[in-house]
């Protein structure tokens, strides 16, 4: 069944609560942890890739582990992973997503686009999904029949654009140098296509798909962990994420999260214009 | 005298004072006239120039006459130059310098990083300055001996980086396609020698200059009311604004903007370096 038609996925009702009360629990014990380096003077970013920039500020370890104490105490049986500490297996079939700080070049910039991302999953994928922007004070969540947006002025359901056509689109992603050269030309095509394209807002863009404020977000080269929230998130407001196949986006890689299944055609069929075959 | 040794200037106290308050008057007048339609569901953005994607919308004019209409009751002796509905001459020698929407494009992606321009100038440039951001709630103010951040978490100082190594050093832009094709080469050599560059701010990255977050933001295209606050905001930081040849930035164009004189000179240095003569 592709991902567009299926329905929410849903747990025993009182499972469910356990989860979503322990998500926000985690996302409450982040919000402190990730903010408190976030602007400081001192704020130190290593080098994690020697091949390339990839900041890790002390923030993340530390808003890591203060997530995975709350799970110790509040789930001890689900399993976690986490971009920090890797993979602790569990006993419950679920499993905890985490990434504390998704978008650590946006974190030592100061700028407000990064967030702390939280997902319990089963072995289809996420069911449940966090994005977390401290800074603004912003959360949005989805999944479990659920699809909210709580911030500074508002608290509403969350729901993904209707259709329109690709030319009047806004396509979001974080950087414009995407990927290989084969994934930017493909990038390039749907670029090409929309009215806009907006840099620079690595998990938010997918709260603002989930907002009704995008279309879609195309990005490449993700993290299982980096994907997991915004997926939950996406699919419980409406939209599809997907990778640049169609098939599942749980995974990472390359990554096409879109407000319907009409404007995700259009930018799938750019996307395999290059394929042979 | 170059930019970066001129001082402060100052005026009369009662007049600094009722100049900061007017200031603020505007600012808080515009915060709920701009955030009303900011993610609204019926926001329709017009295309404003026949030769490109500029969209403008009523948000943008409504929250300029919110501000008039305040500068009409407080200081009608005052001149006014907005974005939308021109220049208005004053008889005081100041003049009120006005941009409702900075950043329509990321207004219309629901992105946080538009604001409220407002700056108040003589004949020599900008005395004073607000970048607010009404969504987040925050406020990068300078001139008068004042430099200060007011936000969800925070009241403080701004201050700007001390110097670092152009190889160390954040710059940030407000999209990847800057200018003509000689601009963009210009952009382009400071692009690599940087640590790392992120596109997206809008007015926003000129208040993390301020802020001490990012070393450079480098624009061109400019209009005098894009840059006359965040230049009276940055330079009460402790940093300086010009143009690409190092003269006065207020009246727009090519924009350098820096954390102090050292980086200054190192990015002027590679963006004229393509010059002849």
């Amino acid at each position: 069944m592709p991902p567009e038609s299926a329905g929410p996925r849903r747990l025993a009702p009182g499972l469910e609560t356990d989860l979503l009360v322990t998500a926000h629990a985690l996302a409450d014990a982040a919000r402190p942890v990730a903010l408190g380096p976030f602007r400081a003077p001192d704020l130190v970013a290593d080098n994690k890739l020697c091949d390339g920039f990839d900041p890790v500020t002390e923030a993340d370890r530390k808003t890591e582990r203060a997530m995975r104490a709350v799970l110790a105490e509040r789930r001890p049986e689900d399993g976690v992973v986490g971009e920090e500490y890797g993979h602790t297996a569990g006993t419950s079939g679920l499993t905890w997503v985490l990434d504390p700080i998704d978008g650590t070049r946006a974190f030592i910039a100061g700028a407000p686009t990064w967030g702390v991302l939280i997902a319990v999953a089963d072995a289809s994928g996420p069911l449940f999904g966090i994005i977390d922007q401290p800074h603004i004070g912003e959360r949005f969540e989805g999944g479990f029949g659920r699809a909210r947006l709580t911030g500074p002025h508002e608290a509403t359901d969350l729901g993904t654009r209707p259709p329109r056509p690709l030319g009047e689109a806004i396509l979001l992603s974080t950087f414009p140098e995407i990927g290989t050269p084969e994934e930017a030309r493909a990038f390039a095509r749907v670029d090409t296509a929309v009215r806009l394209t907006r840099y620079g807002l690595d998990c938010y863009g997918y709260g603002l798909v989930a907002a009704g404020q995008a279309d879609l977000v195309i990005e490449c080269g993700l993290a299982p962990y980096d994907i997991a929230a915004p997926l939950a998130v996406i699919e419980a407001a409406g939209g599809i994420v997907t990778d640049w196949t169609g098939g599942p986006a749980h995974g990472g890689g390359r990554i096409l999260a879109a407000a319907n299944s009409e404007i995700h055609a259009e930018a799938l069929a750019l996307l395999r214009a290059g394929r042979r075959g």
